[in-house]
């Protein structure tokens, strides 16, 4: 069974994930490459290699068939697990419980071959309709207070499979990284009753410098105190705490945007690895007036060293307001 | 001039460095490497291809000559410089300074061949008695707050030259990971009246499972919720806030202490890449009860991917106790 350890400095929570459990040599192997389709477990007609789907959206066939145009199904080698029960227990100074929670793979497109970027819009768009019912089902669970959505592109991001996929952790604590922004928002919202991802939605769009695209629903914007080269946010102009609850014609607007700002950053960086990640609102929670979600999207294309780990303080070597005029030059492929 | 630069929503800060300024096209390019040391700039006889020198230990020689043991000089591409007036400045919602700080490099040795870990234990102290001397003589300057020391090893964990040499960030500010653990540690002591630091070493001498190594003066463990796979922290025994405040007895036992940490690694993970950070207390403050000053040793051998960006949540795939294993038993070559 997995375990969640809270740091007894921090405060910060780790997956202790036993079930994957890797010994010194198994970090010298390269993790397994599947090249091309012919073993690929996300390909059409191998679903029987992956654990039973939780959801698909198909032109043809049943479930754990082809014909299906996104599929859903749990990682087969999960970080978390949904059955047992929460426990907790201390230990002297320390404090853990059992690794409660979801992993799940959102398989983006039936075709091997595709990136997230070139997929047709109307397919990315049911890709965020995949996340939002898998959102919606496992918060029936109330021991899950968190859903993080998140894709990792390419080997240098951590993808283990070229097959296009998003993935999916529901988990029993809402994390460090996402209360500090919950907790910076409500800090704002308190002093000046406005939720500061409006505030900086107004701003960008004034000021213009940082921004990468605009559309009727979104803005593309490369955030002032970036901590990476080239990364950009896709932050919804009208106020919502939770992706979840964004309207029918806000999702299509997001597929459009998330696609544009991909392809755009693969003409400008060449086809960087990349990670993306869906930051939203825990929840159990009703609507928050001070918490917006939003889209981080960061090309791996430096470093992470010593510096950034030691002290959580980011040296970016691209100014944002340069990093929003190359991407907002590039064209559309 | 480079840039601090604070993140409206957490109140985290970014270095933007503009000298150091980098276009999409830059990117592409991989790090210039030296390749032996015949173009090296750390090599004795090529003195001058760094910025003059700051300290040197040394047998024979002035400055900026051969004859040296251990040498400290500015970073040629600093991410923070100490010229100028430290200015804040606000801009609607967002908040900057300039980048005043110091950015500087240690060079271990005179040898290009050798690793800190193969260096001799004489050596390696004198590369700690440097790191104090620079924390004494920089903490003069109030403007600059923290003084972070931190070594990237091999280019897996950002190091551009392979010339053994660790680097010095001094900061107008105290950077938000070390605030957490500065915040986390007050209130174990306000909660408890025992610096947490203390109450760990305690524990984890009592309980040996995470153990790696005891000395004297210093504990070596995996600590309970290790973010990496056999992440490694260096504790002091007794209670010291600030490094450059140890004794010499302490220091003599801190070379040996991190090399075999080191020697430990490279034998059970076959030489990997590594970051090694040290934090301390706000080189301003004076002594604290609460906070104890340590090393965190990490070697590079697993991709950082969305899932940890997005959440400061981290999977770590290899229990700390299990790690402590194969590192007390690896022995010291």
């Amino acid at each position: 069974m997995p375990e969640l350890r809270k740091d007894p400095v921090t405060g910060r929570w780790v997956i202790i994930a036993t079930e994957r459990a890797r010994r010194p040599m198994d970090f010298h192997r390269e993790p397994v490459k599947i090249q091309g389709a012919r073993l690929c477990p996300f390909c059409p007609g191998h679903e029987l290699k992956t654990p039973p789907e939780l959801l698909s959206f198909r032109d043809t066939g049943g479930a754990n068939a082809p014909g299906w145009r996104v599929r859903v199904v749990p990682n087969k080698f999960p970080a978390l697990r949904v059955e047992g029960q929460l426990d907790r227990e201390g230990e002297g100074l320390y404090y853990k419980m059992n690794g409660i929670g979801a992993h799940e793979v959102i398989v983006e497109s039936p075709v091997h071959e595709s990136t997230l970027a070139e997929l047709q819009e109307k397919n990315v768009e049911e890709v965020f309709w995949a996340f939002r019912e898998r959102i919606l089902d496992l918060r029936k669970d109330r021991r899950l207070r968190y859903i993080l959505i998140f894709k990792n592109h390419g080997e240098l991001a951590g993808a283990s499979l070229e097959h296009t996929h998003s993935q999916l952790i529901a988990l029993p604590v809402v994390p460090k990284r996402v209360q500090e922004e919950l907790d910076g928002a409500k800090r704002h919202f308190d002093y000046r009753e406005r939720c500061v991802f409006c505030d900086i939605v107004k701003h960008e769009a004034r000021d213009m410098r940082r921004v990468v695209l605009e559309t009727e629903h979104f803005l593309a914007i490369t955030p002032y105190a970036s901590r990476f080269a080239f990364e950009t946010w896709i932050v919804p102009r009208r106020h919502e705490s939770h992706f979840e609850n964004a309207e029918s014609s806000v999702m299509r607007n997001l597929a459009w945007v998330v696609r544009a700002a991909v392809r755009k950053m693969d003409r400008v960086l060449e086809w960087p690895a990349y990670n993306m990640v869906m930051h939203s609102s825990p929840v159990q929670e009703g609507p928050l007036e001070h918490y917006h979600w939003h889209i981080e999207l960061i090309p791996k294309i430096s470093k992470v060293a010593g510096f950034e780990w030691g002290t959580g303080f980011y040296i970016n070597p691209t100014p944002p307001e340069e990093a929003a005029d190359f991407l907002r030059e590039a064209g559309l492929p």
